[in-house]
């Protein structure tokens, strides 16, 4: 199954390699990460989503929770919660397909960032289904590059992972 | 001075916690640092913005270059691109104030994504002033949590990492 994780951690040399390493180590890929500082500054959240056996999967996090530098391990699973990921994709733009890159971009609720003769960059934000069918769509004009952040993830309503989280307790 | 630097690599077990690590060995923090799968799902590409002493860096990408499963790694300072972050944030819904978060929100072209009876949920991507101008707004309404996807980065034009990469030449 897959998981998103949200870990917070101390701001400190080495977390974010050592809490990868604990997911590689047991042979779980990462298929996203993103980190970076809450409000605040000495705590940044990493958000991962990753796939496999459940059971493994409560292993790491257990290990996750054993770190000093760990305050808080949450999975969003079977939990009622937002997930937003941002996409950068670069696609050609020629007379004849200029007009279609527009109106996609606009049925996506997406912007364009930045125009060249021969080139659009579009940004958009969405959940991974949405993202996955703006690229079908741009696909056949011709995709030249893509960058995506990786998943973040939020429990709907007023649930913080402060208030529900099982850690040790520090504000995000 | 401070870097936004990207790095291509082969989609295995350990590769970010190795990234990751090379920083962190050398004292470099890493500020933000996402992770996604390319279009190439054998290829992922990790966006990174850290701070520190330029000769250091250099040997940092050196080393980075040296890893098997790099493919390539480009600095992003002194050149012309776009960066742009994604960032969810929780604030208090009250009477009062809900109009006020709605038009901020507006003025800064986010979403509410999430709504309760006590609380927003506020998608907004944009440029890292972009964001602390609005998390500062928002901040005496009353922010209850913030989870941000850390900056990706992309050349302006039709420039991509893959044609003006000094890599091993694969695509992104």
């Amino acid at each position: 199954m897959r998981h998103t994780i949200s870990v917070l951690v101390e701001n400190e040399f080495g977390v974010l390699s050592r809490v990868a390493g604990l997911f590689s180590g047991r042979g779980f890929n990462i298929e996203s990460l993103s980190v970076a500082e809450t409000t605040d500054p000495t705590v940044s959240r990493i958000t991962l989503v990753t796939r496999g056996e459940d059971q493994v999967l409560e292993q790491i996090e257990k290990q996750l929770n054993k770190l000093v530098a760990v305050i808080q391990v949450t999975d969003f699973a079977d939990t009622e919660h937002v997930e937003r990921e941002l996409v950068l994709i670069k696609v050609t733009a020629e007379d004849r397909t200029r007009a279609e890159v527009i109106n996609i971009v606009d049925l996506f609720r997406g912007r364009i960032i930045d125009v060249s003769r021969t080139s659009y960059v579009v940004e958009v934000t969405g959940t991974e289904d949405k993202i996955k069918a703006l690229i079908e769509l741009l696909q056949p004009i011709g995709i030249l590059e893509i960058v995506r952040t990786g998943k973040v993830a939020m429990f709907r309503g007023a649930r913080t992972l402060t208030v529900d989280g099982k850690g040790k307790g520090r504000a995000a």
